[in-house]
């Protein structure tokens, strides 16, 4: 299976993104993960979705902050799924991040996932899930991600004031 | 091929999410569109999606207005990848359905669109390039869409001030 | 008196929702608090409302945070009064839970309260009211908690500058 | 039964704070609406209240535009429940309204529904379901309610691109 | 000179409100610091109006947070010029103690102030302002703070990058 | 009496400002307004400041919108009182302009008015209220106003249903 | 001179972007307009800022709404200086194209103006003054146009109540 | 080459504007930053503007945060290019300076970059661009900073997971 391409405009995202590798390596999906700037290497969004492409990637997800192009602009060099993260902006708190990556017009789609490490997660889950529905053992075992997470909730589901 | 599911809370939001169903239309993508409100037939969610993964659905299309629950709710029912479109609200514009649909929790997830008529095309868009990744001749008509629209831009690219 | 019942999504939302179980305990309402989570154990949701229903329970008072989706389904699978408490998100600090719980459409009501333990508490004081609509003995204890409020406010009202 | 009151800030209200009416009217829920202005008939307030305790009012419906400070005024000086609707305003579309209201300190508490007519409808609406906590006639006519309008979605389910 | 009234919905909001005193008294303009709660003490805001019409106090500052609505319904029980100062909120930082303050109906005015200590300070200041119209030594006053501050800016506004 | 100065950053602002005027008109205190631009009329604002302190102005009503700089920097050349009201921007409906009023920093204050008409009366209303405080037949007037508002208010507080 | 280069996303954006082409006009520099799409022409980004550098244009205004990828990715692309519209999108407004555009990274700078027609005006303005930096001819056109506008708010300054 | 002048409101602007300096240092552009207040100096706007005229500042970058004016109001006092940077405000995050700022009506521009730090280095960076349009060696600095960050990127480009 050619890994799932997650790709974020800063090595200082990494810490949120992460959480998508993370998510990805528990369901056994492989994956890989590099910086790929918009705006300090523009040149390179065409020549990665061009080997993206050859290379059969089944998923990008694309992370960044602010005026975050990065995940809109690979969309638009591919026909691949984007999964798109907005990360958190030190003053907007990620608001920015998230109106410039899902707001995108008519005919250049990213799906985009929750602000923050969450939405990273999620984002290798929607991958997994996307994969799935090719790749029984896949779906089975996000099926097994789901029932465990759903056990945990149940197995703590009484709460009690703290004396 | 299973038709892709096109799901909405209610009627009204028909004429937004018609661009969902129009776009697949266009890529020769069959779909279903049906009324599902989570609020107010919130025990059809489980069964729709119970049957859906039975029927093999490759794809479920969510939208909803406000308190957006739908696309969320759908998709804590299935594996099968949910995809949301935020419908325009009366008075905050859909910014409450935007945060109420990708705000999603890590564990299940939503890849969320823009809000309105063309978030809603991008996600016909999005489930065929979804579907391509296996069905080489969807990703070739997504190609050829992609490829038309580029042209059409060429076309009429340049722009003169009115006399 | 059947308790109130106190749902919440997440174990790590109880730091907000236990305010709304002090509030209750101190006007000797009767109160249990349970994790549901609307996404990661979504077919608790009706159980748990039938339950509650057969139950009697006078009132349902549920945390949730981002795309909080619990109030809005509990709501729509009862007939019991259900209080929403937007719990603060990390990075929206509680906006997305706020607009999510109370932007309901027509049909399904969710009283929401303020984001945070100011609401939950709140969430505990309008259960008591409502309970105290039929029970003297209640409403008296909530006019009392107002009344020791009115109190400590006078009590303290004058202000000096810090030399 | 002692009717319901429904109070507004300015008459202008009421194309809005009807639906609450009428949400009662087909509960038949008995209710009586008026003009209380926070800022321009602040006396009344206290009296007001002072007179629904002594009726009996079962819950009391307060909607208010901008600054809206009737709802958090009103159930400063009762402890039968307050249920807040924020009228939708010129500029800023209710989102003022709604943060007036909602956003009660603890102690004091509203529950606060959606932004206009729909807010104001499930205003009615919640305040049936609190006078059904004891009163199940009234009870069986909102499960009705619920029951009739799951009918009316699933009667219209499908969806058809228009020709 | 009769004292300027500073008023505040809580103890808690003294940190933020005591800008205001200090540039009364940097400015020689008496004032006195009160606590009167519009929802926990009601019953005081009519009375407290009244009794400071008699006094013959020449300005209110009223600071709040949240569902700000101390300085409006001041406001609406008088005509001595009220100032609103909204308190910064834990969740909202004061975006809602804002809109609280400054969206009141046409015919009940507050005149706001920025968030925070900042619109304190500048309700103290603004308060001076309204007696200097008719006391020359404070508005004489107040132009030696401005002159003061003038010369503050002047004497250190060179910058240099550190070393 | 010297006229009360209200003055606005367009021509354009004036439909929204008159209602400064005619409030100050009804409550029968003098007024004159004009356009001087910040922006386009920038040398002006200190003169027509310096003249206004001459000629004994009471207060100055300065409306403006979007990036509304004019009433923050007419305070900043005065220190007669200065009341600012947010004009309605096109795209934004205001809350630039309210923004751009209300946070001034520390040492020059703007007294600010709700977003609009309603605020621009307000601000002429609380112009009265300042002069009030030393022309008791100003006072009077306000409060023969407030009065007419209040029975207004009460001779048609109830509402029907429309049949 | 070689034109000013005015780029936009998509058609229907001229209607807004024509007023910096009027702008420039009036003000007798050349400029150019055309479409090039960030995501649907994607590849024309790269040859076209090469091919303005090899002209020597001396400003790109770029104008896009929505996600606005537009602006920042021909800055991107080129060291010329770029200029950045946001145009007012259907549901938020402009607020996301807004910013999508001015929040980049460090490193890559857009020169963000108002949303809308006013903002395209300036652009074309801040080009044009940037232009006269160097050639004192277009610098004195923007005086006098500076000069007109002034003389065009002094011959209208005064304003009267209509009858 | 005249330096290029870089303004802000107060000193304490200076941790968040000196990245404006860094960046003109590092690209060897000559500059100078002082502090001028738009509110607590004023009459200096004018005169300050007036001698950059003279001395042949190729450009003006000024900082300012809350209500700031400081940008818009030197920009309408001069036809040199004015770069305007938002500096993070205490409890609104800069959305109100960036507003402020961004927003100004159509004839008097302002080029605006993001909130913070960025947006200053920003600023640094596009005068350094304006300036280039015209100094090929100063254009060259630039491309060579440029691709300088473009190598960072690469040589960084690969990630992995913490053990």
């Amino acid at each position: 299976m050619t890994p799932v391409l997650i790709l974020m405009g800063s090595q200082s995202d990494w810490p949120v993104m992460q959480a998508a590798a993370q998510m990805l390596e528990d369901l056994q999906v492989p994956w890989q993960a590099k910086v790929v700037s918009a705006h300090r290497t523009p040149d390179l969004l065409q020549t990665t979705m061009e080997q993206a492409e050859k290379d059969g990637v089944p998923a990008v997800i694309a992370g960044a902050g602010g005026a975050a192009h990065l995940p809109g602009m690979l969309a638009a060099f591919t026909t691949i799924p984007v999964l798109g993260v907005p990360v958190p902006s030190k003053q907007l708190k990620g608001l920015d991040s998230l109106l410039s990556i899902v707001q995108m017009p008519k005919g250049v789609a990213v799906g985009t996932l929750a602000i923050g490490a969450a939405g990273a997660a999620n984002a290798g889950l929607l991958a997994a899930q996307m994969i799935g529905t090719t790749q029984p053992e896949v779906r089975e075992r996000v099926q097994q991600f789901r029932q465990a997470q759903r056990e945990k909730v149940m197995a703590n589901a009484d709460l009690e004031l703290p004396e």
